[in-house]
């Protein structure tokens, strides 16, 4: 699936592109293989916008980038063997060949393979250094995570729970608000559809809030402000709520809480901890062993054609925990 | 003079109310004095409001909070003798009665009174702690202030300076920029008023801010948020663009910057670092002693009377360095 366009707004089917290439035969040190699942990311939104950011946009008739768990099916190179699985940033496509830069083998053994994209891929490691490092997070403090039913805010609330916090999650709709406190183990869920998130705030979080987690931006990180804590550090990881704006962003008016309550609003990409994910995965896939941390996956099953329509469930508020797309 | 009706954006004369009380006789433990010079402070704004904040509002019918520098006349106190000056929060009022609390002895010799509401005064102390502590500043890195010829800012660039910093301060007008780069040493100096600040910046910051030291808030806030470099610091200070507004204030469209740039924005209120004034003091005073920070004082002669007028030469940006009433 290739970018087409450059969307504006919300992206259309139209700013996408299905090409066809003959599958390619791997050359000396490389090997071939097939997609078995597709992430699916807001940050892809960013991706597509012609201008400076974390990584370089995606360019027009290029492949779109995605992270994908591959199967080897062909090998010249030493280290792959067909059967073996591996994940890597090989984007939208079926058929994948690799010189295995960047690819990492995993055990889906020890783990079902989508998981390699969730809560033991980029989502967990955003979860876990995001609360941890950048929210400095300590025993006992109160935490609310926006976006709390997503891939990344419903690890950091269990995360959150693990170091025995108060965890308060915000999310669109009673049917995740029930999954939060009846599945993951959150003490109080706000639904931002059903009312005042200023007021559910003020009530669910009587000693104010130590590490707000934002994944969604506009007025629910103001809502967070009024409620923030001495001390307190917000930690943002994105704001899928402005990603398809057409008007500017609309910046924090609240942001003069940081002063009053000598707060910090921090942000961070989780590439720049590289080294220390076999650390967090590490420790992430003894939780998950515990049972002290549940994995949410939400599985399209379908072909990349699908990947377009599969994106729009993200920005809709369709899924529920980890999105994935499976080819078949 | 007393609060007499909380202002609605700018403050007008009707909204103060000039009583007269006969001079009380200081008892057992209190000292009388009467006062030389009143602090003016664009934070001043923010206690006319009745909302929480880091400090209570100022009571209506109230003597007007600030601090000043007061001589004492007559003491029944041990440690205060006719003819001592002691900076406090006395208020807008020319005679004062202390028990001493809060009231800090001073050395009119060692430095003129006035001093000690400028750069050995608040102002100074939170540029001190704002941009060593808060901001975290390292030698050679480019630092930009706004604010910069105002009582905190223009102290703010000239710290920067003695650390070894490109320094750059954004102010309204040609005079305050001369100021800046002539005498005060700043390395470029842009007159908002004048231009495009967001493409002055790019000019003047080729690798981008590492220190933004902020008092305006506002626009000039979201052109700094565009420059930032990798890991860069915001210290929100203050937000005297946004004090007198009657909407919401406008906040910080480019926020997500913060993550691109992996950059943390924190605010912070000095008196947490009343342990440390001293040692801000004399490493202060000691640069002002060797030549290499040059103290900027506005002085406004006049009665309590003009205390309103003056206030509102802050929300103007009709006064250069730090704005004192001296009454006569």
């Amino acid at each position: 699936m290739r970018l087409a366009a450059r969307p504006v707004g919300e992206v259309r089917p139209e700013d996408w592109e299905h090409a066809t290439a003959p599958a390619e035969e791997p050359g000396e040190g490389r090997f071939a293989g097939r997609t078995r699942f597709i992430s699916l990311d807001p940050a892809m939104r960013g991706w597509l916008d012609d201008r400076p950011s974390y990584l370089p946009p995606v360019g027009l008739g290029e492949v779109m980038r995605a992270g994908s768990v591959v199967e080897v099916t062909t090998s010249n190179h030493p280290d792959y063997r067909p059967g073996d699985h591996v994940v890597g940033t090989f984007g939208v496509q079926e058929h994948v060949v690799s010189d295995g830069k960047g690819a990492l083998k995993i055990d889906v053994g020890l783990a079902p393979a989508s998981t390699y994209l969730g809560a033991l891929g980029m989502p967990g490691m955003t979860a876990y250094f995001g609360l941890l490092d950048v929210g400095a997070l300590k025993e006992g403090e109160t935490v609310v995570v926006s976006g709390a039913a997503g891939a990344v805010g419903s690890i950091v609330g269990q995360i959150a729970k693990v170091k025995g916090c108060r965890v308060v999650g915000i999310a669109g709709g009673a049917e995740k608000c029930a999954l939060l406190t009846d599945e993951l183990g959150f003490d109080a869920a706000i639904d931002y559809r059903a009312g005042d998130v200023k007021r559910a705030l003020r009530e669910q979080t009587p000693d104010g809030i130590d590490v707000y987690f934002d994944n969604v931006g506009g007025e629910i990180l103001d809502a967070a402000l009024t409620r923030l804590a001495m001390r307190a550090r917000v930690v943002i990881c994105g704001a899928i709520s402005q990603y398809n704006n057409e008007t500017p962003v609309s910046g924090p008016s609240n942001y003069l809480s940081l002063l009053v309550r000598r707060a910090r609003m921090e942000g961070f990409v989780v590439f720049d901890y590289a080294k220390r994910y076999a650390e967090a995965a590490q420790e992430i896939a003894g939780w998950i062993g515990d049972g002290r941390l549940k994995v949410k996956e939400h599985v399209v099953k379908g072909t990349v054609d699908d990947f377009p329509e599969t994106l729009q469930m993200l920005f809709r508020g369709e899924n529920v925990g980890k999105l994935v797309l499976e080819l078949s």
